[in-house]
C-alpha cells in the first residue's frame, strides 16, 4: 500500500529524479519524508543547520543537501547536493506527485448513500468523496464537502458548509462552520514571471476532542503534517500555515495566524489577532498576550505580549517609559 | 411559550439544579439571563464587581455567585454562593439546555415553499428550516442557509452562502455573501483532558439599516445577546464574539475583531485590523486607529490609536521620542 | 455596448444629473470614470490634490469637483462645482446604475449546460450565470456560484465554494476554497440614521498566473477597478478593499489587509497580518514585515516593519533604545 493515501504517486527510481547526480547506489522511491520520519528507500531534505540533531540521526536512504551541511548526515545514506534544496525538492516532488502543486477540486464526489454510512446523520447536499470513513454517531452539516479518503472520527460534528480534504480526524472533536481543512498551503519558488508551485503531500491531523470555530482555514502539511493536538481549542477565523503543530489542551483566540513550520507546546494560550512567525518553538503552558507579533522562539510557561512579543515585566517597563 | 425560541428547555426546579445547597426557597427554572434583564423565576450569575450596579437591582429568584460578592445582591433573592461561578453556571445551563453546548447542525432544513414566502425571493439551493420568518421584498442569495426560528425583516438583501441560525434581523438589512451569524462562541472552562462547553443560550439580534460586508463570523451570546446596532456597518472578515453589543451608527472596517462582552457606543468608527479586548466599554463617537489593539474602557468623544491605543496625541508624542 | 459588462445602465443627459447647475454643455453620459480613465461624454470626479496631475490631463466631458480644485482642470470640459464631491458623485452614480449600491444576489443562475462549456470540468451543483465565459481545460469545484457575465480563462482551477462576481479572470489562475471575489466594498457617506450606500460599479480584474489561496475576500472597484497583478500570490484569509492594485510578482502572506485604493509595485513582498491603509503608493520590491501597519507611502527597494512601520533600521534603533 502506499504510504500517502492522499495524493496518487508515481515509481520513479533516485537516478531517474536526479540524472546528472553521480549517485553510487539507486532505489525506487517509496516517499519523500522529513528528516526525523523518514525510513528506507525514501528520500529527505537537510536546508537548515536548525535542523543538525534531526540529520544526524535520520534513516533515509538519500537527503538532498547542501555542500556545507553535507557532513552532517550519516554515512550510509546518498547525499544529492544542489545549489537550492528547495528548488530541487519541488523538482522531485513535482515528479513523484504530479498532482499535489494545486489544490485540484475533487470531481469524484456524490451524495452520501444510506448503507455505506448507516450510522451518520447528515445535512442536505452533502458532498462526499471516495473511501470516506465517518464514525458512528457523528453528524455532517448541509453543503458540506468530505473529499476522498478523509477520516472522520466518532461522535464529531461537522457544521455546514465545512471542506475537507487531505485530512485524518479523530473523535469528539467539533468543527463549525465554513472551516476549510486541507488545502494546499501558501508555497512556491519564486520566479520572476511564472513562480514554482512547491507541491504539498502532507495531510491535517486533527485529534480527539478539539473545537474549531467558525471561519477557520488549516493549510496541510507540505512535507510532514499539520497537527492539532487532542482537546486543543481554536475560535474564529484563525489561519494555521502548513506544518504547523498545535500541541493539546491549548487555546488560540479569533484571528490568530500561524505561519508556516511553527510547533505550539501544551497548555498554550494566545489571545486574538496574535501572529507567530514561521519555523518558531513555543514552548509548554505559554501565555501570549492578543495582538502580540512572535517572532522568536519562547521558553516553558512564559508570558509574552507586544510587537515584537517580549515578556510581560519587559513589555510594561517599555510602555511605562513611553508615557514618562 | 419559552422565552428562548432557538433552544429547547427542560423544566427543571432549583433544587434539582443545586441538590447540595441549603437553598430556602425553590421554584421551577423559567430561564437563565443576565443580572439586569433576569426576572422572577429566572436565575442570574454575578461573578465580578464590575457589575455590582447591576447585582444590587436585580430581579432574579436566584444568583449564583461568591462568598465575597453575596454581599450587593438584593435580599429576598437566593444566593447560590460556590467556588467557581461560571463552572456552575456551565454545569447548570447545559441541565436546563442540553443543545446549546455544540453547534448541531439543522437537520430540518428543506427547500422554501412558495406558499410560506410568496413575496420573498430566494436564489438556488437555499435551506430554510421550520418556524422562520422573512419579511416582504427580501431576497435570499444561492445556498445560504437559514435555520429554524431565524426571523428576517421586510426589505433586507441576504447574500450567497450564508448561513443565518439564532438570529434575528431586523428590516433593510445587508449582508453579504459568506457571512457566519448566529454560531456558538468560543466558551469552555479548561480542563486538563477535556473542557466543558460552556453552553450558549443567547442569540444575534441585528437591527434595521445594518449592511455587513462578505466573510463576517458574528457568534451568539452565551446568556445575554449580541447586537448590532441599527445603520451599523460592518467591513469585511469582521469577527464580533458572543455578547459584543455595538451601537448604532457605527463604522467598523476590514478584519477588526472584538473579544465577547465588549460594548460598543453610537457613532464610533474603527479603523482595519484593529482589535477590542473583552469586557470593555467604549464610549461614543470614539476613533480608533486601524490596526490598533484597546485594552481598556474609552471614554465618549476620544481618538485613540496604537498597541495599547493611547490617546492620539500621547500615541504621536511615544512616536515622535523614538524617532530622536 | 455598454462600457460597463456588469451593471445595467440608465442613458441620462448631464442636465438631467445636475439641474441646479448652470451647466453650459448637455450630453448623453457615457459612463463615469476615474480622472486618468475617462474619456470624451464621460464624467469624472476630483476631489484631492494628490490628483492634481491626473486632473490636469483628464479627457472626460464634466467634473464635479470643489471650488479650490476646479482651477487645476482642463479648460475645456463642464466643471460641476459642489460641496461634497463624494457625495453627488453616489448620488448621479446611483441614478446611472441604480443596482450597484447593493449586492444583489443574481437570480438567473443555473447548472452549466454542457454544450456551452464543452472543454470544462465542473464539480457538483455548480451554478452559473447569463454569458459566462470559461476557457479550455479549466475546472470548477462543488457549489462554486460564477455570476452573470463573469470571464474567466484557460486552465485555471477555481476551487469549491468560490463566489465570483464582476470579475475577469486570466489564464492559468488559481483560486482555492471559498474565496469571494467582485463584491461590492465598504464604501457609504455616513447619514446619522441611513446612510448612503456608495454604488460600486468597477470590477476586479484577475491577471495571468495568479494564485489565491482560501478564504480571501476581494471587492470590487469603485469607480475605478480592483486589479491583482500577473504572477502575484495572495495566501488565505487576505482582504482586498475596493480599487486597490496590486502589480505583478507580489508575495502576500496570510491575513494582510489592504484598506481602499492603495497601489503596491512589483515584487513586493509583506508578511502575515500587516494591514496597508488607504490611498498609499507603496513602491516596487518593497518589503514589509509580519503585522507591520503601514500609514504612509513607501519607496522602491525599502524594507520596513512595524506600528507605524518604518524602516528596517530604525525598527531596530527603536528596539534597542526600548530595551535598554
Amino acid at each position: 500500500m502506499d504510504s500517502n493515501i492522499f495524493f496518487k504517486k508515481k515509481n520513479i527510481k533516485l537516478k531517474q529524479l536526479f540524472p546528472t547526480q553521480k549517485s553510487t547506489t539507486n532505489f525506487k522511491v517509496k516517499d519523500i519524508k522529513p528528516l526525523h520520519l523518514a525510513e528506507k528507500d525514501e528520500i529527505t531534505f537537510f536546508d537548515s543547520t536548525k535542523y543538525k540533531n534531526q540529520a544526524i540521526k535520520t534513516k533515509a536512504s538519500a537527503c538532498i543537501t547542501t555542500n556545507k551541511l553535507a557532513k552532517y548526515l550519516p554515512k550510509n545514506l546518498e547525499k544529492i547536493v544542489v545549489l537550492n534544496v528547495l528548488y530541487e525538492l519541488a523538482r522531485i516532488t513535482k515528479l513523484i506527485y504530479p498532482t499535489a502543486d494545486i489544490d485540484y477540486p475533487d470531481l469524484l464526489l456524490r451524495k452520501p448513500r444510506k448503507t455505506s454510512y448507516n450510522k451518520v446523520k447528515f445535512g442536505n447536499n452533502v458532498l462526499i468523496g471516495k473511501n470516506v470513513s465517518i464514525g458512528k454517531n457523528s453528524i455532517i452539516g448541509s453543503n458540506s464537502i468530505i473529499e476522498s479518503n478523509v477520516e472522520i472520527g466518532k461522535e464529531c460534528i461537522i457544521g455546514s458548509n465545512v471542506i475537507l480534504k487531505n485530512s485524518l480526524v479523530g473523535n469528539n472533536v467539533v468543527i463549525q462552520d465554513n472551516c476549510k481543512i486541507g488545502q494546499k498551503g501558501f508555497g512556491f519558488i519564486p520566479l520572476n514571471k511564472k513562480n514554482i508551485k512547491f507541491p504539498h503531500i502532507g495531510k491535517v491531523r486533527i485529534n480527539n476532542d478539539v473545537e474549531i470555530a467558525s471561519g477557520c482555514t488549516i493549510d496541510r502539511g507540505s512535507i510532514d503534517d499539520t497537527v492539532i493536538g487532542s482537546n486543543t481549542y481554536l475560535d474564529n477565523q484563525v489561519h494555521v500555515a502548513h506544518n504547523v503543530q498545535i500541541d493539546s489542551n491549548c487555546m488560540i483566540a479569533g484571528q490568530v495566524g500561524f505561519a508556516g513550520s511553527t510547533k505550539i507546546g501544551k497548555n498554550v494560550s494566545i489571545g486574538g489577532q496574535a501572529g507567530i512567525s514561521g519555523h518558531l518553538n513555543i514552548g509548554n503552558n505559554v501565555k501570549i498576550g492578543g495582538g502580540s507579533g512572535v517572532i522568536k522562539d519562547i521558553e516553558d510557561n512564559k508570558i509574552v505580549m507586544g510587537y515584537p512579543a517580549v515578556s510581560l515585566k519587559e513589555f510594561l517597563k517599555i510602555h511605562k517609559k513611553n508615557n514618562e
